[in-house]
């Protein structure tokens, strides 16, 4: 069964006597990827709550709020149709976004040492968004684990830190990247490319792939290499909105350190702004 | 009794089926201010827990930390000379500061309304310091009532709206300033003082005074007329650090809707400083 609750107080109750709750937060429009998220979740947990709510404060004012997809019907649907076992889903969808913020979020949070690189610097203040609705959800719910995609891996790393310090209780599972056929990193916001673009949006993917593949087949200093091959490459194409090569264990730059190396993008298509990654061991 | 813990595993163990907590978060060197919190807080909890911890995130790189006032013997036996009734003290207060901060803070906090002013222009990431060692305090101990003292009214000010924010339940109370017999606002830090000095000291509570008095015998705009007085006085003696006067409720400019005053002063006699308010209704 896959149930339906608008109210976080109707939330409470249902769970209040399960110790064994695996949360997968998204903003709906589902898709493989998430789905995979709630999979690795009904695997481990007989309980798993999927909340379904577009969070306003992680848009900023000139982003797409207004216009993400919501289709929370057929979400719903898609969640009938797992393969449940013995586990099942409580959907929290609010409504009102006052079962998630009873009053407006004063209280600011902010990372600075994963801050001011990738997303944070095309999407000032989205981190904070994030991380007080994760807040309120882990409190709400309070999981034994909650899942994310690696697709946004600073929000990955991010949330992982912020939950290792302030809810070290709750483990947060990483899961792969989950790909159309095309190889297009699947999102909800593919939903707003037509064909054309979304060949178009293939540069990104396959960029991150070329990147990866000079990395391996240079002899000396690859790091070095690839960073000027990521200044060429911005400067020949505006329609990237960052391309940076980082350790992929603290998003600082690559030192005789690392052992894991993310080459990660973001790449716009008319108004449509798609990110991906590849994580690498060296 | 008021027993001694210094392991934070131990202090969940001594709560653990306590349903019914006050908190007195302390950096020590109790005082007749303290004390009054602990009272408070026994009168209303059969279990009171007062921590003593004086946390290095909330003070700046040229402050007091090293010098500041340890006396973790005589505290206790303030503590122990209370009239403790049926109610019980366990003071927690770590002697290894992993056992509130298992790993550096990464996570900072803000609360942009009630920064920018008073005691933060001169203490630059002091209140994200208290609220990353309030957050753990809370989070460790799950108390239903916290104290603290309106003398940092600022910080009583951000601590409400933390814990509304992220901690709805837990009740902050809030305990009118303690004096000492000369008018003098205790604090750990008047130990600084020579005689002198804390006769010197007196500038800061006497000015406030006078502020409050002119704002009642005034006949117009006195809002306008106690800035104005504020100004003169700041101009007059480099050894104010601040000295406003805001809307209590919402530590903004006074408006029309304000309905209490706060005159809120900082004043650094060498190189000690001491902070001092006055809170009244219009």
């Amino acid at each position: 069964m896959a149930t339906l609750t608008t109210k976080a107080i109707e939330l409470k109750n249902k769970i209040k006597n399960q110790s064994n709750i695996g949360l997968v937060p998204t903003m709906g429009n589902l898709h493989e990827g998430h789905l995979n998220l709630v999979r690795e979740s009904l695997s481990q947990h007989p309980i798993t709550v999927v909340t379904i709510f577009v969070n306003p404060t992680q848009f900023g004012k000139n982003e797409d709020l207004s216009s993400y997809p919501r289709t929370l019907d057929e979400d719903i649907e898609k969640l009938r149709q797992l393969d449940l076992k013995n586990s099942e889903i409580i959907v929290f969808s609010p409504k009102d976004e006052k079962e998630i913020y009873p009053s407006a979020p004063l209280i600011n949070f902010s990372i600075s040492s994963l801050e001011n690189k990738l997303c944070d610097l095309n999407r000032p203040g989205h981190f904070n968004g994030v991380m007080q609705v994760i807040y309120r959800l882990f409190k709400l719910i309070s999981p034994n684990s909650a899942y994310f995609g690696e697709k946004d891996y600073q929000q990955l790393m991010i949330i992982k830190t912020f939950s290792h310090e302030l809810f070290p209780e709750i483990e947060i599972k990483a899961v792969p990247i989950k790909r159309e056929a095309s190889g297009l990193a699947m999102s909800s916001r593919n939903n707003y490319l037509n064909d054309d673009e979304k060949v178009d949006a293939l540069i990104l993917k396959n960029t991150l792939n070329s990147l990866k593949q000079n990395y391996f087949s240079s002899n000396e200093s690859s790091v070095n290499l690839i960073k000027e091959q990521i200044d060429k490459t911005i400067s020949k194409d505006d329609r990237w909105q960052y391309l940076d090569l980082l350790d992929a264990d603290n998003l600082l730059a690559p030192s005789a350190k690392t052992t894991k190396l993310i080459i990660a993008g973001a790449y716009k298509i008319n108004n449509v702004r798609l990110i991906d990654n590849t994580v690498f061991n060296i």
